[in-house]
């Protein structure tokens, strides 16, 4: 079946999500000037199929997750969206239709989050699919929260709930007849489906001391936020936040507590609070619609991060943190 | 062989890479504000494993090849480079060897360019390798080159020599032993490397009323600059610069001239100049070290360009330019 040029197919599907200084996709390249007294922040991941999705998800979806993932990195940087470049590996057998539908998921997550294409990249991958997303947003100058910034005494926090996905994922791989199908399908929506956590920007900006998002896992990412900083932390695991989902899949098997503090493809955000503004932050991201919990302390020392379970002893995970590589 | 985990590859190889705002590669996203009065221009190409160039190239010109494409980009809308993000998709049997290669190859090119690393990922692929560049360049505000700006009226130009790497290619697909030791081997060499035509930024801003660079084909790009715009040109061929690898090459075989003029991955500068303006820019151009050459006029009309030999009879191609899609 004859299938649409380059030129045709970003006419067709992409020119009606681009933004302004995109020249509306006929250009090699966008401008993009930041607002007066801010900085851009501009994050890049690749979502692959086979390794970051199933070749066989709704193009819709992998669309809402290659934006999704960028976004949240940008949300954890204290970064509001400006815009961002598509790079687009295809197969071979790609076909018109799914690229429709993988257009019209990515421009429903464009508009939801006001984040405009502004250029982009469509090859041939040779192999699998590969979506590459470049994602720009903007803080106030030098503002953009880091990584490693966290001090000894701050409050851990995470936002929303921990291990959805990871549990979605392990449902894909095992069904569990013994789960309620609607636990079943929130798990799984959630790994589909990352939920950029755009909405706690403004609370982050004001009460955050470090950020980082939670894409491989929170024992990993834990790990790298006070890689080589002198610093460690003693997490309170009854404290993590866990969706009525995960907890019955918990209950059903408690060796997915491991798997939710572990696995990947949160999405959340991981943040570092001084003591005196944890009230004022937690109080914030509720009123912003993103429920945020304490679930531990910033200490002196050199040690991997302890997550103490209901008893006050540490756990022991098989592997802290998962690796898309 | 045991290889090395993501994070310790970043710290051994790409981290010597990074710029200011980079947060030596240790965060999720960098920053980065323009030069007061400047915008921001963006844009991202990737290359492919036998796609965009040969498995076994050397890795050092692979990456010389993902980030000069970029550049081509760069130089083309007049700006100035300010830093870059890299997608690595690894196929499953990289090794250390090749990588320690490719960033070094890399590393030479970013500090000739100026160019520093800002972040990046690094994914499996699944297939061939896949390398992404989203590269950052400043104008002053408001001043990007535009593709589609040209009037009638606006004499044609062109950077450096056109036709060498498709010529490179097509020898390198079909060796032709007729052909001078020398000429062959910078051919090739043009081919495996491109020259991002940087040195022309200054001279473009003052004079180029549009400009895009030459990657598809002169042929084809030219079409692209003058689509849907009401204009159309004459091209002069005999006054179409090559090199004397070129003429060589096109000596033994009069049918590579329309090779020259479709073939892509010539990396060079198009653009419209005021025939006002046309004896500073090219004399500016010299004065840079990258002569460029008149080789046709805009004109209104609706029709193809033409491409005139030197009877004055416009040339049939079987195609106008390269699809690397």
């Amino acid at each position: 079946m004859a299938r649409a040029g380059e030129e045709a197919l970003i006419a067709r599907y992409f020119a009606p999500l681009s933004g302004p200084g995109a020249e509306g996709l006929r250009d090699d390249a966008a401008s993009l000037t930041p607002t007066p007294g801010h900085d851009l922040v501009v994050t890049t991941d690749a979502v692959v199929a086979g390794v970051h999705y199933f070749p066989e998800d709704p193009p819709g979806s992998i669309a809402v997750k290659a934006l999704g993932v960028n976004l949240s990195d940008l949300a954890a940087k204290g970064a509001s969206p400006r815009g961002f470049l598509l790079t687009l590996a295809l197969p071979d057998d790609w076909t018109e239709a799914w690229l429709a539908a993988f257009a019209e998921g990515l421009g429903t997550a464009s508009r939801a989050h006001g984040c405009p294409l502004l250029g982009g990249d469509t090859v041939r991958s040779g192999g699998p699919a590969l979506i590459g997303v470049t994602a720009f947003g903007e803080v106030p100058a030098g503002a953009m929260l880091r990584r490693q910034a966290a001090r000894a005494g701050d409050r851990l926090c995470v936002s929303g709930s921990i291990g959805d996905a990871a549990l979605g994922l392990a449902l894909r791989l095992a069904p569990d007849p013994a789960l309620d199908v609607s636990h079943r399908d929130a798990l799984l929506d959630r790994y589909l489906h990352p939920r950029p956590r755009l909405a706690l920007v403004p609370a982050l900006r004001r009460h955050a001391r470090a950020a980082m998002d939670v894409s491989d896992g929170l024992a990993g990412d834990l790990r790298k936020m006070l890689a080589g900083t002198g610093l460690t932390a003693r997490i309170d695991v009854p404290s993590v936040p866990l969706s009525p989902a995960a907890e019955a899949a918990i209950a059903g098997d408690p060796s997915r507590l491991a798997t939710a503090l572990t696995g990947g493809d949160d999405y959340e955000i991981l943040c570092a609070v001084s003591p005196d503004d944890l009230s004022a932050f937690l109080a914030e991201a509720r009123m912003a619609g993103v429920p945020a919990a304490a679930i531990g302390t910033v200490e002196a020392g050199d040690g991997a991060p302890l997550f103490l379970d209901t008893a006050g002893r540490a756990m022991d995970f098989a592997r802290t943190s998962f690796s898309h590589f």
